[in-house]
């Protein structure tokens, strides 16, 4: 920050540029902090004194950021769903098979379970947001549904995939996956990577036409499904 | 009744027997009714009130029966654990490989999950209880995980499970049957028996050492996992 200074360092108000980001880091810290008191309390028991109280700041104060309990909820929601939706994106661009997308989502979708805003996605309850929120979200729901489907299809329709019932096949899938945001602890003896890894070829294995360990190195998860380098883990 | 009334039949009052079933049977009703407004609105939007509106009653006549929404909370609780119990019990009497009792788990727990009881074993937070009674719902979910883990150890041991991480392979597995409490639906396309039996080869196939489909018929799932006939049908 003290090199973009040098331009207005007469000045005793910081650019508008940097208030903006100032505005916008506070504004994500309340998220964050928010997101963990409702995770460890429940949305109902959780209080926005104590989330004010954590972060060194009065209860009117979050107020300059968002108006309303609910509001804050949405935001923890809208920043897991984004995660979710950014990668269903590269998938989708992705030239693979349907198994390999599968893969490809389940490991990304397990690793976002164990996140914070990731968790958000499945543990609240979206009968406590206001009703056009409450709408998006079950919308976002019904997207995430579709889109495991639509993988299972293609990969019947490209013969990676076995023939099944698309439906149950992803809600057995979703199920184990949206679990992970009920059980994983941070610190605890399972890292997001090892559950992502487990749970690619567990989830999926059972589905493919050829499994991953009888098979040849070429039919092996497309590279995406991998364990990515330490650098490129979030 | 009217057979075990001839004794009585000169007095105006029920005798005590009848009078104990028929307080059973209302305090059970009011949990049928509470159970499904819970499941519909979540709990802490739902009231009493409603509750006994639906029922024909009024808010204090249910507290003849319970002193408070929680502990109407926890009975409901109980009601769906008592089924687990009672069929964890009949498996660990059985004679199985550890496979046979893991798919027996699977299907039997299934069908628990799309009754209302059963879902509110993983809709409902226990943080909403009194603590003496979150502590009792948190020990039963622990002793319904080590069981899982119990039968799928057992099956690496018997040599009807390949050799795993019980752990991760438990949690994948009561992932995915724990999610039907939140999508089943009463009515829908899918029955709780076709569910089952397909989740109870779908979740379990993957880590068994022989697969269903190759497997020679005295290696298909024990007699209790296959479909029942629909007189025994719950």
């Amino acid at each position: 920050m003290t090199d973009e200074r040098t331009a207005n360092d007469q000045s005793p108000w910081m650019p508008f540029e940097n208030r903006r980001r100032a505005r916008d880091e506070k504004r994500e810290a309340v998220l964050r902090m928010a997101v963990q008191v409702f995770l460890e309390q429940g949305y109902h028991r959780a209080t926005l004194n104590e989330v004010a109280e954590r972060l060194n700041i009065t209860k009117p104060a979050l107020y300059n950021y968002f108006r309303s309990k609910d509001e804050i909820l949405f935001e923890c929601w809208a920043l897991g769903q984004e995660q979710v939706d950014d990668l269903i994106a590269v998938i989708n661009r992705s030239r693979q098979s349907g198994l390999g997308k599968l893969r490809a989502l389940v490991h990304a979708y397990a690793e976002t379970m164990a996140t914070d805003f990731g968790a958000s996605l499945v543990r609240f309850d979206p009968r406590d947001l206001k009703p056009h929120n409450a709408e998006k979200v079950r919308a976002a729901k019904r997207g995430i549904d579709l889109t495991f489907r639509r993988y299972i299809a293609e990969g019947i329709a490209d013969g990676s995939i076995k023939p099944c019932d698309p439906k149950l096949a992803a809600f057995a899938i979703a199920g184990s996956l949206n679990w992970i945001g009920h059980w994983y602890q941070r610190g605890g003896s399972l890292t997001p990577d090892a559950i992502a890894d487990e749970f690619a070829i567990r989830l999926t294995d059972g589905l493919a036409r050829r499994s991953v360990k009888k098979a040849s190195a070429e039919a092996a998860p497309a590279p995406r499904t991998r364990k990515p380098t330490k650098g490129e883990n979030r």
